[in-house]
């Protein structure tokens, strides 16, 4: 009806509900006015059960206030917009413990995509609850890893190398004299810090170091805080610390300066991971690895349109690389 | 047939797909693995069209990584969850250009609740898109403000009122000897932070002060920190800086002690807005005015519980108050 008020196909009166699909101002104009003089909208709940599809994306989170899942759910949320997709936010727990019924209260929504960490769901849990998304898992590679077999559970993958942007931070605090690195760990099972530590180790084995003094965080500020003390208070100290990202760094570099009274880096340097939008304050101005946010969100979705346009499509996979941001906490 | 295999009422098994309704937890399991055997989900698709309902709420935001937004997303995640709904995130503009557009989009998901901040989306535009949900607002009431209007569109609000904490924040400022107070005003139409200024104007006249410079800022790091430069190079200066949020009053404090060389709080007194969980860090340490996040979230979900249980409802509405947590930036 409203097509035919407008003069226009069904096809234009679809795009005009869909924000950033390029058409013609003053014809999304005229359908939007038409649309709301008819009060038609487009049901999204009546359309997906004869289109198959209800353009909602998943996206599963332990923690969206912590600043990188924010910053990464915000630039997310705009390219899917920008896609005609809406994000469809579920928190679980770190520990696993909420899986199945969240996936089975999920599952309910008939998401047309979901992406997960690898670390907050086990991909068998997720894959064995979504009869037709496939999943996309954002994964940190370990060596010595199985390869994805053709036979397993079908998910979608975005790879992040985490080699380089380490490399080049050792290469940066060896130049500087460093030889005692202490790395700060994450959250105990998390793959992100788990592959982060083993390709430190790598590194500075190749570099001919020692193999760093590992201290335990989990991924917070005031667990960085406290480990920091505990390293040179209680521990043996060391020339850098390593953190497995950026707020566990400020919360090494607020320990160092305020409470230990030791400066950075003079005294000691800090290298973060993430490059959060936090990096760049003045009260911290961080050396960090850096992940681009817009090459990952760019990959993701670019993983979401193929699956739905070939749903029959072996594991797709994306592979990133990460790089090193010099500020002033090396030197 | 779940229910009859697993010798059940319906309402248990349409309860046990809800993570956080109270159901026994062997019960709830043996709900699971019987509906994993039939490979039956409940389609909430398929059971919008029947009930109405599609247990999805909007959340209209500009930004989800400002540091304020991502943790009130994080913790109305969680309590809509627990009461059985997913959230729907949208992105908008600040500046309203896009809410036409991304209304009908929204629309299209035909969500049961939608939560604006009315600094986002014109309360009249929303009502008119929405057909079905009555949106909430939240809102920050200014003296002269017109009575909410029995005629006038219907829509729900949770009022926050700021007096109280700033006139606490005021009379810590004066005890210290503080006289040339500078607002560091936020984004320019923003209703928060309007609310603010005419709330620290009032609660200064009240206690005899000359009114507050007024510099302006974006809500964000940067714009801060270069408005507070401007003020002590430019400007004339001033003896504290009262910011329109806390992520302003870290900008105007690294200009202040990395830039300026001025001392925090001896040479200058900072107070923020917000209380979010970086006010802690050792690097800032604010003495800040709090909006109790958790508060705000339940009053949130009993607007929209409410709402739901009784759609016929005149408006409903909510007010908090706020108050001063005292740290380290004025004495």
């Amino acid at each position: 009806m409203v097509a035919t008020r407008a003069k226009v196909s069904r096809v234009a009166v679809s795009r005009a509900f869909n924000p950033h699909t390029s058409l013609k101002p003053e014809k999304r104009e005229l359908i939007l006015k038409i649309a709301q003089e008819l009060n038609y909208t487009p049901d999204r709940a009546a359309r997906a059960l004869v289109s198959g599809r209800t353009h909602l994306v998943g996206v599963i989170v332990p923690d969206v206030c912590s600043n990188w899942e924010s910053q990464e759910i915000d630039a997310l949320t705009t390219a899917l917009q920008a896609e005609g997709f809406a994000t469809l936010l579920f928190k679980t727990r770190t520990d696993y413990s909420m899986d199945e019924q969240l996936l089975a209260y999920m599952r309910g929504f008939n998401p047309d995509s979901v992406i997960a960490f690898v670390e907050n769901v086990k991909p068998t849990t997720l894959t064995r609850f979504l009869d037709r998304a496939v999943p996309i898992y954002v994964d940190y590679p370990l060596p010595g890893d199985p390869e994805p077999q053709e036979s397993g559970p079908l998910f979608d993958r975005l790879n992040i190398l985490q080699y380089d942007g380490i490399d080049q931070a050792v290469a940066l605090l060896q130049g500087y004299g460093v030889e005692r690195v202490a790395y700060l760990a994450g959250v105990g099972k998390s793959r992100a810090s788990l592959a982060r530590e083993t390709t430190l180790r790598k590194v500075m084995a190749e570099r001919g170091m020692a193999p760093p003094t590992v201290i335990q965080g989990d991924f917070g500020y005031d667990a960085a805080y406290q480990a920091t003390i505990d390293l040179f208070r209680v521990g043996e100290g060391a020339d850098a610390i390593f953190a497995a990202n950026d707020v566990s760094a400020f919360g090494a570099m607020d320990a160092l300066r305020h409470t230990l009274k030791l400066r950075v880096p003079q005294d000691v340097r800090v290298v973060g991971f993430d490059d959060i939008a936090q990096a760049h304050w003045k009260s911290y101005n961080l050396t960090t690895v850096k992940f681009d946010l817009d090459e990952r969100v760019r990959a993701l979705v670019r993983l979401i349109l193929r699956r739905l346009n070939t749903p029959q499509a072996p594991c797709l996979e994306e592979t990133l690389t990460t790089r090193l941001v010099v500020r002033g906490t090396v030197g």
